[in-house]
């Protein structure tokens, strides 16, 4: 395996850790929020831009890759870190998100699951061996199980049937996952559920993966609550040596509570998606660039900030590239959101050495979010 | 003035010229082509590539400016470089080019110009006046005059007054210009007629402008033959000593017939435009990158290309982003079409310094356009 993990400081107060991912001769620090580039490329931005503003392990989608432009091409490029010129870590997901998203209840079988894809229609079967396969050949480091993400809301006894199959599942990705560089994780589910959840880590772990993650949340319109609840009632059954993943989270505070929760790792296409809806975080909350008060604001989004967008762009300038649809304005706004939540990751590790995140989570929230 | 001009040396076998521009303790040299950042941004670059990629003067629109920000947010900004963070030197045009195509002929009067704009259909008047004081207001350091621009295929009899009107235009125009740093060009019309051409050149001259500019082409369809009489009529009555333009020109063999007829500044939207569109420059004649034929292609665009695309990414990973309408595409491609058409200016200028420009055309339009 090309990238290793090593866990160095557990927090007192907390379930948070601090690690290190050492990949290519390089150090990362964790917790860590992890850009999407859905069809390899993070939207809008170079790969320079992405170590410039502090990225590490980006995420690229299985599903879109497989369907365009396959990962017959990708692998005869060398894979995908050659394919879009990106050395640092690259993590996959299963399709598994996607392809439920498209599949009708009757369509997923023990087999696998059939679906039209949202190109053109036609249908295709994807299955946990096929996952397995299009992530070696992508040739990521990070590959994910093949599992069902049944909403958090779904009822008890589906849950139930899900998880002892996505377990099952995630043994026959197991079998065939044939790539010595990269790593393979599974994924527990079990919504908001203590012992569906404790379950599904246990018999995950039994397996032996390199890593976890927690599933099933933020796929549906789950409380918090119940969100912070499958993050908490995952780790408790996660080894502490190896990372622990939570799937699609990227709102500031779902980031600070998870990291509380024991999570190392975090996704979500949400900074480059603001970006160009035109908003962008501040420490103060998320602001609407568009909003007719900044046309004539010649100061940057954040004064303090030190991403590229702030260092040289004013609110003026990135809210008419913005209004004229130019995509220099979407540029700039993903650089800052991306930068922002790097930021936040580093205030958060600062935060676990001094077992102070707790109250830093109270600020924070009463800062971003303007109530306690 | 902030921008200076040198003329240098004149070829003994055109009217080819090699010129320096002095901006901001900086050279560029000229013959020059000139990006269009038509809303204070180059569709998908940063300021940073364009200097990369070796661009000296870009363009900006009048028009789009005027109604979106406004002007006087842009001065508010501290003008153009400031707002849009480039320091390189800039060229408005007048907003005439948009607004005739806006227009209907009885809208045009001695005054000025009534049309709806785009954006929301609000009836809008532009007059010499006015055109001149929004781009004393955007501070760039070259203005245009605003002029009528008839089609190349207009009668004789509309063309010799519309000159006479645009020529009044320009005095008017003159007489209110009010910018130290600001350099204001004259506008030569009188589409491929000689003596029109002729009349325009002296009549504009007499008023005595920083530049002159070749107006009227690539604005219709006209044939390749009358836009090459535009420029070869309009240079011959232009005084050495100054810069002379010809707007809207950006197919390469355009640009070389310009320069053999002593042209020394071209602009056009088209390598970004083509590079949305998925097409690429080579020395071979445009290329579409969304071709079947470039999906498992794994090598740069052109082999010997310097430019960032070529230097990092392979055809089937920009054919990839096309295809996936990510914009990273558009980006790559736009840095490698601006590049070449820097890169043909550069040969044309080497080619002006041995005196081999028309073999150069000629070796040029055969290995690009497959012809003789």
């Amino acid at each position: 395996m090309k990238l290793q993990f090593k866990l160095e400081k557990k927090d007192t107060k907390t379930r948070g850790r601090i690690g290190t991912i050492i990949y290519n001769g390089r150090e990362y620090k964790t917790p860590m929020f992890m850009p999407v580039g859905t069809n390899a490329t993070v939207k809008t931005l170079s790969p320079e831009e992405l170590k410039e503003i502090g990225s590490g392990i980006i995420l690229a989608n299985t599903y879109h890759l497989w369907l365009r432009p396959g990962e017959d091409i990708v692998a005869a490029a060398g894979g995908l870190h050659k394919f879009m010129n990106y050395d640092g870590p690259i993590l996959t997901d299963s399709g598994g998100f996607q392809v439920f998203s498209l599949a009708r209840p009757k369509d997923i079988s023990e087999e696998g699951v059939l679906f039209k894809n949202h190109l053109n229609g036609d249908k295709l079967f994807l299955t946990p061996e096929k996952s397995i396969a299009i992530q070696n050949k992508l040739d990521s480091d990070i590959a994910m199980s093949f599992d069902e993400c049944p909403p958090a809301t779904a009822d008890y006894e589906y849950l139930k049937q899900s998880i002892e199959r996505t377990i099952r599942w995630a043994e026959r990705g197991k079998k065939v996952h044939n790539n010595p560089n990269q790593m393979l994780f599974g994924i527990v589910q079990g919504g908001p559920h203590y012992d569906l959840r404790k379950f599904s880590a246990l018999e995950t772990v039994k397996i032996g993966f390199d890593g976890y993650a927690v599933g099933g949340v933020a796929n549906d319109h789950e409380s918090k609550e119940d969100m912070y609840k499958a993050f908490e009632y995952s780790t408790e059954f996660l080894p502490d040596e190896k990372l622990r993943y939570a799937m699609g989270i990227g709102e500031p505070i779902d980031l600070i509570e998870g990291v509380i929760r024991g999570i190392d790792l975090f996704d979500c296409v949400s900074p480059t998606r603001l970006a160009r809806h035109g908003h962008a975080h501040t420490w103060h909350g998320k602001i609407n660039v568009k909003n007719n008060k900044y046309k004539d604001m010649f100061k940057p989004i954040e004064e303090e900030c030190n991403c590229y967008a702030c260092k040289h762009y004013t609110l003026a300038y990135i809210r008419h590239l913005i209004v004229a649809n130019e995509t220099f304005g979407a540029r700039l706004l993903s650089i800052h959101n991306i930068y922002f939540l790097h930021q936040l990751m580093a205030k958060i590790r600062e935060n676990l050495e001094s077992h102070t995140l707790e109250e830093f989570r109270d600020k924070f929230y009463q800062d971003y979010y303007g109530e306690k």
